[in-house]
């Protein structure tokens, strides 16, 4: 560290995983954080903005029989030694507000809010430490209509930003079936805790390493490709066997059972999904048509005598019921048992919104972007603070990845804003009359800047150019003299210079250079504005 | 701490000087966001997002031969022991951007940023540990033409977001004359950095204090209303004077020199002011008209043959003369010496951005709102880095107290945007159906949702009520026979309660509420709504 203030020069570095966010990111990301806005303002939830720290122990995070807060957030100590912590997600900040504003709040209280969320982890391609979430939470309801409303919110909000319909999915399940699954499967008590976390994990890879690595990852435990070993849970055959009955339980109709038409079939969309891995592969089925109501049929038939399982399995029907009443089939949202989401403190339903279509690489590699945002219900954390049990269910949507997904889909406008019209200066004795052309032009609504440095012409043209400015505005002394302008459109120049070959026929043509009066800049400039720009 | 996690409850509560801020300001705080970015926008500045925080010393927070970081600052280590620091401000992270990127940058390089930042500081009224700063720069021309830039924009800036002209006015100056004057009466040099320090925050206190408050600021040390005693620079007689004779440059014409025609003074407007305090206040003279020339007439004559200054008052001339050909004249922006602004790294042009109306509080006392932003050049930052001295300047927009006096001034519309219809829910075993009608009004664009709880008619309309909501929908049984919704009128109930005395009268006339078929639900609340927002 330094001890000379004179000799010592800090290196202008970001600190590790953390980014700067360019123009063009920061438009794309305010015009999508506003339409997931609209969306979650008509459903009647408000915003609420929590500062970026809170106390550690409001956000849980002290272990037990310990003095210094858990790893995985960004702590630090205040003048009076309290420990505070960068937030990291925005549900614990929500579970403070409630309990500390709970007499007041109109129940149930909805609320969203966007922001930074920090986490202490070590950063990879693409995981930063800093990242956005954008969250819609319901507290203070049981009722299951709640996680419906977010279901069918997180669809609307897919679609709002250009996702087509068939090209995502709303996954739902409850955590209650397969707490209740564990159960019969003699997997609860305090002491198998560990197993039961190492199952949950196994069975939320199902869709990445198929019926075979989920069997590995529940018995002995699996070998990757690169050849790291996974430990796995340690089960017996007849327990694993019950959990692969229970994953099985969301297969959905073998398609030729179902139709053999093939506009059918594509009339279908989304709800046929190829299953590689399915039991009734041997029986050569390989595509199935998920239909929410046989998924419940299933459940129930295999596991409805479990107390926990079943009233699990009649939540899920009341939320099919919901959704499909306003107009939310399984084209939208599906029932999917290994949908169990990661967090620990799930205690009902919970979904996963996912991206369906299939999207290649820089390589031309197939590549899937996969979950998008998900979200359950949460009974137990308002409860820290007050003792009492506060119903809670949110929906936290990733905006980096979606980002991401739309960037790729291109449906998202240009990823750059129209450059300004750069005015540039001929006379730098003369700086107020270049000044004053901006200021009409940006009057007029148009956005223009003056050239601010020292160089000569060919380095403002230069700098007009890095710029991304659509034109620029020349004065020099025969203009003046003629009470005149130069506008020189830059996107047609540069079309045009890919197709007149010498520099002389160029300065002949001068294609894209036009002469008017100074009254009429601002006419002008609109024209060659709309020339490119609608 | 938590030593047992079975008994411990954390208790509720934000960290210290921390605040939520709710739906009501979150709503104009966007709106006005965006009012700002668009005025940037025009001017060319491009958006950039640093992340919260930055390496402490590319913050430059170590203070010399300490290890650690400098109080002010909220601070951590990371893994490897480097220290962390939340950014105080939106400048330095842009310093160590510029840095970083120098070759790549369009140079000069307009930059805008909006954001949290935060200060290790004992919080008071009003004063918090997180506020949001909206800040431009522009890095990379010595040209004060970017300062002159600047003071425009921020004009702009308050007039979009709705504060009229002659409500507000930019003050400008340049630390080059100060600090010419500080050398003219013998305090330059290392040694006298100190008594520097306590001038220049005497003399940024003249608004406030008058010029008996700085004489003495400058001299012996004053003593405030509740005994504080605030020590003073300890000048003798003679450089007092030399420093009030600075101060008493910006003071303008004598108004009865200008004018006697009331008219004339009413056309003046914001130019007019009255300083109490000034020296020609023994002729007579307590109203002034600013005017920037001969300010800088004043300023040459006496300040003129000191080199540092001499350049200061050319450059401010250069401003002035930019500002006034693009059409800001000193009902915008005016010359004052006293503008010196608190930050040492300031080095040329300073402004400062002032509301000037007079307001009331709660109280009915007058209230100024004062200073909502300022800047500078400050052409040492970056070189903190480089090595090499890149010029910048810029300026920040104080958003917490703007808002404050847009919301005085009510220039904001109303703090709080309708609530949703709320249906409420007649027969909880039909949730499906009361679904069904949010979902018909929010896909109609009208925000909308079903009551979640689990409570009766009377709590409902209760709910809808904390709710803001408009109208609430009703279909019970009768309803549900008839094909037909109840919509009730909320905001014109609660008028009409107040008209109508008896019950029995209300029941009879049932004003607010209406029957509609269910096909008729959307056009019907459309009605309701017209009503009241337009």
């Amino acid at each position: 560290m330094a001890k000379s203030k004179k000799t010592f020069r800090p290196k202008a570095r970001l600190p590790k995983g953390m980014r700067d966010i360019d123009a063009g990111e920061i438009r794309i990301m305010n015009d999508m954080l506003a339409k997931v806005a609209q969306i979650y303002d008509s459903y009647g939830f408000e915003p609420l903005e929590t500062p970026a720290f809170e106390y550690t122990e409001a956000l849980g995070k002290f272990l037990p029989d310990q003095e210094r807060p858990n790893a995985g957030v960004f702590s630090f100590q205040d003048e009076d030694e309290q420990w505070l912590s960068l937030r990291y997600d925005l549900t614990a900040p929500l579970a403070r507000h409630v309990a500390e504003h709970y007499d007041r709040l109109a129940k149930p209280f909805r609320r969203y809010a966007w922001g930074p969320v920090w986490r202490n982890e070590t950063p990879g391609p693409g995981r930063f430490r800093q990242f956005t979430q954008f969250d819609a939470d319901t507290v203070g309801t049981k009722s299951v209509a709640a996680d419906a409303e977010l279901c069918m919110l997180a669809a609307d909000v897919i679609e709002a930003l250009g996702i087509a319909r068939g090209d995502y999915v709303i996954k739902l399940n409850n955590r209650k079936i397969f707490d209740g699954v564990l159960d019969a499967a003699g997997l609860s008590g305090d002491d198998k805790a560990a197993t039961r976390l190492t199952a949950l994990r196994a069975i939320d890879k199902y869709d990445r390493l198929g019926k075979d690595g989920v069997k590995l990852l529940l018995g002995p435990g699996r070998k990757d490709a690169s050849g790291d070993f996974t430990p796995g849970a340690g089960l017996p055959d007849p327990k694993i066997d019950l959990l692969m009955k229970y994953i099985y339980s969301g297969q959905g109709l073998p398609l030729k059972d179902v139709t053999d038409d093939p506009a059918e079939v594509a009339r279908l969309g989304n709800r046929v999904m190829k299953f590689s891995g399915f039991e009734d592969e041997e029986n050569g089925n390989a595509f199935f048509v998920i239909d929410n109501n046989f998924t419940i049929t299933n459940l129930r038939k295999k596991f409805g005598k479990n107390h926990l399982a079943s009233s699990g399995i009649d939540e899920l029907e009341i939320i099919s019921d919901l959704v499909k009443a306003a107009g939310y089939d399984e084209e939208r949202i599906i029932i999917d048992p290994t949908v169990v989401r990661g967090l620990e403190y799930y205690t009902g339903p919970v979904f996963e919104a996912e991206l369906t279509f299939e999207a290649k690489d820089d390589k031309g590699r197939p590549v899937r972007f996969g979950s998008v945002g998900g979200g359950g219900r949460y009974d137990g954390l308002v409860a820290r603070f007050k003792g009492i049990e506060v119903p809670a269910t949110g929906f936290s949507l990733g905006v980096s990845r979606l980002l991401s997904a739309l960037i790729h889909l291109q449906r998202v406008g240009q990823t750059r804003a129209p450059g300004p019209v750069v005015v540039l200066v001929m006379d730098f004795e003369d700086v107020p009359r270049y000044q004053r052309l901006a200021q009409t032009l940006r009057q007029a609504g148009i956005r223009a800047e003056m050239y601010l440095g020292t160089s000569g012409m060919k380095a403002q043209m230069k700098y007009a150019d890095k710029r991304g400015s659509p034109c620029v505005i020349i004065q020099g002394e025969d203009e003046i003299g003629n009470g005149n302008v130069q506008i020189k459109d830059l996107i047609q120049g540069s079309a045009l210079s890919k197709t007149i070959t010498s520099s002389q026929e160029w300065r002949a043509a001068n294609p894209a250079q036009i002469e008017v009066g100074e009254d009429e800049l601002v006419r002008a400039v609109r024209k060659v504005l709309s020339r490119h720009f609608d």
